[in-house]
């Protein structure tokens, strides 16, 4: 039942042969705190069952422990680090710079740490923006406000040689990259160029996607204070579709190929009626479509909550396209196409009703961290910079099974995360909003 | 100087001459807690100057002061009371249910209590919608949730011989309106109708406003709740627009008539750069227009935050309607108006921008009362029924300066409630935003 | 009717002979926002009643107004303004002084400004504490932290020849000084001193005080954040008294001379059963006392949520010390005085009950300042600068009948404000808690 | 390597023979939600490393997976249900309860729910308190309130033998205890005694510790709330130290013999920087003693916070115990110990110090649950039906290494879950406190 397809070992730039400034136990029992060896791993795939024999595993993958380690391979003296954030705003992205910037301060010593400013564009030969010089009381209480000191932006990953270039010019030794699928594709690019170059620069990724939409990665930092917000928005739609004649409150969330935001945010408060993911594509007319069932319901309750993921029914949109003059592929947002639909089909049916659309992505992406996404991003920081430290590359730092790891940059981005339609998940959200199964006709 | 132009002599159904059940003192001194009787008055304008014979008042009209009267005109054995919020939502409804409800129930012992389900729209004679029967185990904690338990609607205020005829079909006594300026004439209309049919009913408003802009009232209910939720959501735009490559964060707010609630917001933080109300109109292009302005603050600053109520720069989409080929009127939403003309200029103008428009009304709106507004609603709600029970009609409770009172809701819709461009308000927040005096060529 | 015994015409430095900075209108009608003149005042004392010859004012005192004149008294080129923050930490202080500072620079142009820290303290000769030089970026975002960035201190508000040495030999030309009733009796006999060795330096005062309790000071800054905090906290006690077998929550919140947290907090949310404060003493026993009316309650719902104000019942301490071996007057916590005696007299009645006793004080006052606050920070602190600068002395930022005014200090500190038990705040409590009008066995 | 020591086998009733109500998919690849099966589990330890012959497993212990199953034992319609709450409260009990009956009401369609009201002692004989029937009407919106609806209390588990006979005279088929280590052990004791009467009567456990100190659960519900709540507490520590004179900021933390919310808490923000817990004993005096380290703090910092789990240094009290006249032992409050010890030792060293001391237990257990806690009470709730309606017993619902299993209660109860002083988390909190590793000497 092996299915073995991942190569999970982790590259490294050469061998680690300085001793840690750290100062930690080697012999467990003391109840010192210990440093963690490159030979120490998790399961990958934990599921089980009996067979003949015993217990039979359904893979025999493993990850490696991220964590410090006695021997490192830099010189914190000699090192300067660049760190970037890319992409959209996330909550926790300052959480996560002041944990790399208070970790390679203080636990190791490295004195020279340079913020690059909007993600990769702040590396472009052209760009006006100077790296930021960061120290702990630069970092000091950014944690509190939403956003990233230094700016992110998407774009330019793909400059790979301008980017190298910069690296070397600047004596960068250590590129941390914060962002998401696209972000980790070009740093693992920039990784193999550096490796082409024959330099020694370490590449460590920390995945950021509002979205948790990255494989491998048990939850994303951020996804919490994410979900945590538009909880609060869904209550507000609860509260606006409840209370006037026939209400509809609509809620688009993020999630262009995943639904955790919506999934998640469905089970906290069981105020959705309806909630659409990309994963469990959706009818909306006929007997089984989206809209019968919200007739029925708006008949039968005068009130309904829809919580849909910007990616979900992707299909619908995909025929109106179709139906486009010009033949040009457009985007088509799928929560005001949503909203247009109903209200035309309600008139249509001859049954009033009130829609509230309500699109917080930009509140909900802006926010600050809560304190769960705040411990999490501190400690993915300080993971980061072990891994950094020790030289690995091209290589990101992971929560999976409950436990830091490191993860290949390469495997990591070669696959979705996405909410499995049969599993426990999403299972208790059609429990906790009782919707139907599959809308689909047929 | 006296202007003198406003009647605030307070209606009534006929003589109090029950003994109240509530029981308190009726001397001063004695420090129980003491009845008000109707001869308290406030003074209504309090600015003063120093004339040639001392102190001159720039007006002697008064305000009757509200509270628990000595003898009461309704007997509680016999009362049924009505309560119907209308409009859209604002937070703090369920706050103002739950006090009149309590207030009633505790402590005048009247046992019947209806909620008219959807404003004025549940009285209709076609109304599917059974009025709630209200007691304290109903509306206990309804205060944690927005919205209002029994439903807001807008509408049928104008029917107001239906009204009428279902109040006494019902046998209501006491009718008490919450809503905003169009649902308070609504009830000011039923009181001449009632007293036309020579009935016995009391027609008691509260206001509702959330953007404040009833006159002869200090502060609305749900106005301190909204404006701490803009504050939060101007916070996101902050971050939106600092952390990205020549960002501009513009957020709506509501205030159709008056930018209360953005003059507000933008003196909370200091992070908005250009707060714009109805009151204050400003010129897009031109030297003094906002665009230059904006451009001007993106070149020297790298991000802007520009706040704008919903019915400010109305004249801009007039001149827009005039444009229009069909002739007729439509309304057009400022905030989508100013997103795309601040595109389309940038772009023209080659710079590169990055906008994030954020419009949070239902978010704000549907919310639940902070604890100010929380406060604020419990004496709103025990000072209407106070004024019902005594006898007093076709009157809204109302603060103002400082103080609970009385006002016929005749005065009270006779005037908006608008922000003085020339006061101290406004004053303070274009000292905040350091944004041009008035951004209007020549 | 008049009483008129209090003096509230404002000391000035001299002549206003400069032209303000600030570009405002001096006419009334050009939309245009306008400079406040000397001769703008509100009546003081608002209630009126109809005599037989018309409306009767009780009394003629007028207040001046505040806001910025059109001359002012300093050069701002040449002001040195320090700024220092006395007593314990209170939501807001951190808004304020971020206020000050934005307003001497921004709109003054005023360059020096120096962050006094812990109160009087750092202007002691021995102190150890430099003064801490101001400017915008260094109070950027500082009020989303409560506390106050330079510290707060008690004390040496009597060495008043040393603080004005300090002065001098600081050569600082306005201090504001933010603090409560010591620190602003402090602050006058410095400007008294001031007088006598023929100085110019302004001193304005910004009221501190959570308990709301100076006179002449309709709310104070952090009020509103402290009772949003301790609603939050009673909520929590209820579901603790609730939740258990006769469980009795007992809070204990700020409040030595005044129980306006008490009061205000109690009308939030209806959970409190019995809201004790200074201004109305209780008898613990006999039969109408608080043991008595609380078994009752107990035995009849089974929970019971008490709120008290730390100078409540400070009689019962007070026969406590009578009580006392030593003769030695101590202070006696009144929360856990009552607390031990409420366990003691349940064993006694043989009772079970559960007590859960919460004292929050510490992360009260230590809040950041919300909205509401905010906003009243940002305001008054602009208002005590243009006092400042138009030469205003021995002065402080008052809002009364909601407006903004000038109080001279000596009067402010001359009366406590406190909670008229005959009044309509104390009557709405008592409706709210539904607890004995008066707790005493006559 | 194998360990191998616990039997994670779970008891169960009988077979079950009853197909579902709810209807899922029995095949994969469908994309229709599908029932687990009593063979699908998860390994326990998953950590591993690489040995000569691969991977080795450190142990090969398997858990059950949670979920609903095809065939179910009990029919829906026969059966009675009953709830019970133990112990104090925490955060999420109302969102469990809610869960529980929301799934089996809506999933199953079970319709005799009861409440028995504080724990075990619901269950007495000579309980005055009767079960409060349960619906999803009853248990709408009680999420939005701390506590649990039917309350909570402690004790009468070891009354084993009254419990089952209630359970029998109430036609009890199914007990679902929600509390901590005592009530489990007591609900296992229960399930004993029900199978030597020869009952069908399961019993399913919802481990409740706000502590997170129960082995085998990842973590335990409330706990997160109860972080975010420890949090905003040490932020205000922080404050009150930071802005006075040598401040020092001292909070007490839930956590009697496992320091997981003082751990966490320190990880979130960096304020803290003394984190003591049980699990890390540490001297007071001496060259490497807490006091000797918070001096030079104190000295070289002038503010310091230190977080203390109420469990930790218990040594320190039990030596005070041994110098206990009286010869008894007493329980000290670590807390009041150690502010009083701090004070009395730099008042001895001659430094001035504030001292600012909080306990916010009450405050913390009694917050409603946040969306991340909601969300995993409510998958708490459905899988705990699910176990419950197939039959099994003795068992309790966990999530390990992110998984929902089934645990069985006797193996649960058999050991603590501690903060492995060696392992990453402690060492995460060392490196964010930056305090000494082991605050011992020699």
């Amino acid at each position: 039942m092996s299915r073995n397809n991942f190569d999970f070992s982790i590259p490294v730039l050469g061998d680690a042969k300085i001793s840690s400034p750290i100062k930690m136990s080697k012999v467990k029992g003391d109840s010192f705190a210990a440093y963690v060896n490159d030979n120490e791993y998790v399961l990958f795939d934990i599921n089980t069952h009996m067979g003949e024999s015993g217990i039979e595993l359904h893979s025999s993958e493993v990850l490696q422990v991220a964590g410090p380690r006695e021997m490192i391979y830099f010189n914190p003296a000699h090192v300067h680090v660049a760190i970037t954030t890319c992409g959209g705003l996330c909550p926790g992205l300052n959480n996560v710079i002041r944990a790399l910037v208070r970790c390679f301060w203080y636990s190791y010593g490295v004195r020279r740490i340079s913020g690059i400013q909007f993600g990769y564009r702040g590396l472009m030969p052209e760009s006006s923006y100077a790296p930021v010089p960061l120290d702990p009381d630069v970092v000091d209480d950014i944690q509190m406000k939403g956003g990233s000191i230094f700016g992110a932006a998407r774009g330019s990953g793909d400059r790979v040689s301008d980017i190298v270039d910069s690296l070397e010019r600047m004596n960068v030794n250590i590129l941390i990259a914060v962002g998401g699928d696209g972000t980790l594709r070009g740093a693992d690019e920039i990784g193999d160029e550096i490796k082409k170059r024959g330099l020694k620069i370490g590449v460590i990724g920390i995945p950021k996607t509002i979205d948790n939409d990255l494989s491998f990665i048990q939850r994303s930092f951020g996804f919490d204070t994410a979900v945590s917000m538009a909880v609060q928005v869904v209550r507000g739609a609860h509260a606006e579709a409840h209370d006037s004649i026939n209400g509809i409150g609509l809620v688009k969330v993020m999630g262009r190929e995943s639904g955790y935001i919506a999934a998640h945010t469905a089970l906290a408060m069981s105020d959705v009626n309806f909630c659409l993911i990309p994963e469990d594509p959706f009818d909306l007319h006929g007997k089984n479509g989206l809209l019968t069932h919200l007739k029925k319901r708006i008949l039968s309750r005068n009130h309904a909550v829809i919580l849909i993921a910007e990616g979900a029914g992707q299909h619908l949109v995909d025929e109106l396209d179709e139906k486009d003059a010009s033949g040009n592929k457009r985007f088509v947002d799928i929560g005001v196409f949503l909203r247009d639909t109903i209200i035309k089909y309600f008139k249509e049916e001859n049954v009033e009703t009130n829609m509230k659309y309500i699109d917080p992505s930009y509140i909900i992406r802006s926010a600050p961290a809560n304190p769960n996404d705040s411990i999490y991003c501190s400690r993915l920081g300080a993971h980061a910079v072990h891994a950094a430290m020790g030289g690995k590359t091209q290589t990101l730092i992971s929560l999976v099974n409950n436990k830091f790891v490191h993860i290949p940059i390469r495997v990591a981005v070669s696959a979705r995360n996405m909410v499995n339609t049969e599993g426990s998940l999403w299972r208790d959200v059609l429990e906790n909003t009782r919707q139907p199964v599959l809308m689909r006709n047929q």
